[in-house]
């Protein structure tokens, strides 16, 4: 019987797990800087906690969990002979595994109430599940990484969520372009123009502007039924070019008539003015193609992309003002941002920038040359872990080539060995793995060589 | 609709959020003081690789994930008529959650092998699911934090694995007692006896002498169908007292005509010996009345009790010979163990010995007063943080005392600010928040004085 583990499923080895490592430890120490804190919660929620929050097509990619004991036992013989697989589903099974981390969270403000300070800042580090179809760089297990602020309708929050994306890919060595948008412009928008009821099919079609062209663009405006007036209008909103300040103004013009646009020019010229006297590191562009899941979002929109490698978009969020009303809380405003951590991962790979020391393997290894020599050196081993050195002693006695070929496998930088000549002068030899270079010299020398 | 989450699992808030990262920490520095490296594997494994490994209980408690898509499309209308829940769900299911560390593992090192390097030392931390009636300190989903050594049958290894445990429950400050044997010896012991065939039975009535005490062991192991005579044997074993040294003598006497009772005895010499030279900080004891998931060891066995906590193992693990042998791949032999973290949490949180700096909150919060004196504020934030300290600024300037209450509800030690006079003087006003002391300072003194 040969193994294999579920399709769009992964092993992580350990020297993925010391790059992935890399990557949540520096997500996370930024995220305490700015005074967020962590929550976890269980693979699992209800089918009522997640049925209906991700659209129909969400709906059909929750994995769902076989009820336990005897599941069959509500289930009336009409229903099975019915064979409706959806149906029958919400019948044998009332648990989902977590679809993303966001809705977990409405639901958690909404049972944590009583004991949250709000404003409420969060990170949460965990996997998620979709029955997708899996392909290159899309899998039906993977990471999210998301930061919220809850409780608070401040634009302080969009600004300090920019600055910790920011300083993230900074810290990371990876010059990427923030792009921002407001759900209130795209809104003025659709109303200038006369068609505040289309503002999906508009927003859809601009975000393509990049993949397929003005010219597409403007063809599929008409076919969802704008007028040619209507698209005329559009034009210089569209291929708006300028200074994110030029952008503004032209856009406070376009939109003079509508008060929710404006507002979304406000907000948008407090979010770059404030960031500007805060001096990012990577630029950010004001982008009114921007839409990212219109439905949801209701201010702020934020993407980030990454400028020297071609990948999709590696960290997104926005602005949401009722998250927690599908769970009888209105009124709570939040912000956020999600860091996707299986694409940083590919963009880091990529540019190969991990940090020399990011694997934190071995530093030291003993061999083992038999009993005698290995009661020598454990004393040595222990006093070396004291001092903080990542340490190993072979534990088989086998052959010299097949110790230094582990050395070398798991890149281990010293290899100490004793012998005859070793015990009798109470040292041991040390070598060197990069240079080769050999020295007869005590532990404690040993040691001091390791840590300076 | 008021929301909850399944049965038997758990939200972790902030506070308990930082004190499971601080024992996942600290045992994780410790694996890898020894060279220990992090694999993960996917939560969901197909249905052929769980079932059958734990028992007819185990499949039972595992839960299984309905197939996506039209999972009833395999499905003849005989057998869905036939509701037999058992069979029924192999044909809607291929795939469970992970139920514990070690299957997977196993399924791991069989798939990776060609790349692994032997012996290879892994830890994992993740959690696994069980559909167990849930009650007190027993969850439907909980964390398991394994270390294993395969690939060597050096009995190094067991050293280092109790030096791992000594080393943990130091670093935590709780007192530990480690109990120690060798499914060898209990094989011997039945032989000896005449019942190497009763070997079941026997340990698990010896395992309950703490419970129930030595007639009733005695009466179970005549209910078990063993001889007066057998019985009788068996005394000197179960009552054995003194040290280990003592007791490894009279049990050498003891087992004298096996073989494999011998080796047991070697092998517990060899670990008790070795451990001796090393001085560990807590007792290690050989106890015969260990015995532990017998049908899996076969050498050592080691479990940890809290000495200071009535609680259960908090630790557990031991020597396995053909752990890759159910997936195809013999000859490999193996030894972990596994920290119980759920159960060291109620440990640490019953002796409340957590250091103070493990919560690694917020040091620091700017109070805001409205626009102008947060345009003022924020180039300090952001120096702050720039020296690494934890920072917020309060994102709306809502009443004083709300903002003072946030910064005690999150136990933040200081709190800067700034008003009219602290902008004409280019100082902020440093309140620590333990002593009440306000000082007018710059923000370069401010961080002087959180670093200090």
């Amino acid at each position: 019987m040969k193994p294999s583990i579920p399709k769009g499923t992964r092993d992580f080895s350990p020297m993925e797990m010391a790059k992935r490592n890399y990557i949540f430890d520096t997500i996370k120490q930024v995220y305490q800087l700015y005074g967020f804190q962590q929550i976890e919660t269980p693979a699992m929620e209800t089918l009522g906690t997640l049925m209906g929050k991700y659209g129909e097509e969400g709906d059909k990619l929750l994995f769902k969990v076989l009820n336990s004991g005897d599941y069959l036992s509500k289930v009336t013989p009409e229903e099975l002979a019915e064979r409706n697989s959806l149906r029958l589903a919400a019948k044998l099974c009332e648990k989902g595994l977590r679809y993303d981390l966001t809705v977990p969270f409405a639901r958690y403000v909404v049972m944590h109430r009583e004991e949250l300070q709000l404003p409420f800042k969060r990170y949460q580090m965990q996997p998620v599940w979709r029955a997708d179809r899996p392909q290159k760089g899309r899998y039906r297990e993977f990471w999210q990484f998301d930061g919220d602020i809850v409780g608070s309708d401040s634009l302080l929050n969009e600004v300090e969520l920019m600055q910790i994306v920011d300083t993230v890919f900074s810290r990371f060595g990876v010059r990427v372009q923030i792009k921002i948008n407001n759900r209130k412009i795209l809104t003025g928008i659709a109303e200038v123009i006369g068609a505040a009821e289309k503002i999906v099919d508009i927003t859809v079609a601009i975000d393509k502007l990049d993949k397929i062209g003005l010219d597409n663009v403007n063809q599929e405006l008409r076919e969802d039924g704008l007028s040619d007036e209507q698209i005329e209008k559009l034009q210089p909103i569209i291929s708006l070019e300028g200074t994110n300040d030029e952008k503004l103004n032209t856009i406070a013009e376009v939109l003079a008539t509508s008060e929710t646009g404006l507002k979304g020019v406000e907000e948008t010229r407090f979010i770059l003015d404030t960031l500007k006297t805060l001096g990012l590191k990577n630029e950010i562009q004001l982008d009114l193609t921007l839409a990212r899941g219109l439905n949801y979002y209701t201010g702020a929109i934020f993407e980030v992309k990454a400028l020297d490698v071609q990948i999709g978009s590696i960290t997104g969020g926005g602005r949401y003002d009722n998250l927690t009303g599908i769970f009888g809380m209105p009124g709570i405003s939040g912000v956020g941002i999600s860091f996707g951590v299986d694409r940083i991962f590919d963009v880091l790979n990529a540019l190969d920038c991990y940090p020399k020391d990011a694997t934190n393997g071995t530093q030291l290894l003993f061999i083992n040359f038999g009993e005698k020599e290995t009661a020598y050196c454990l004393p040595s081993v222990a006093k070396a872990r004291e001092a903080g050195i990542h340490t190993e002693i072979f534990p088989d006695s086998t052959k010299m080539k097949k110790q230094m070929s582990y050395a070398n496998a798991k890149q281990i930088p010293f290899v100490a060995l004793a012998g005859e000549n070793e015990m009798a002068a109470d040292k041991l030899t040390l070598k060197n793995m990069e240079t080769g270079e050999q020295s007869l010299i005590t532990i404690d020398e040993i040691i001091k060589t390791i840590l300076a």
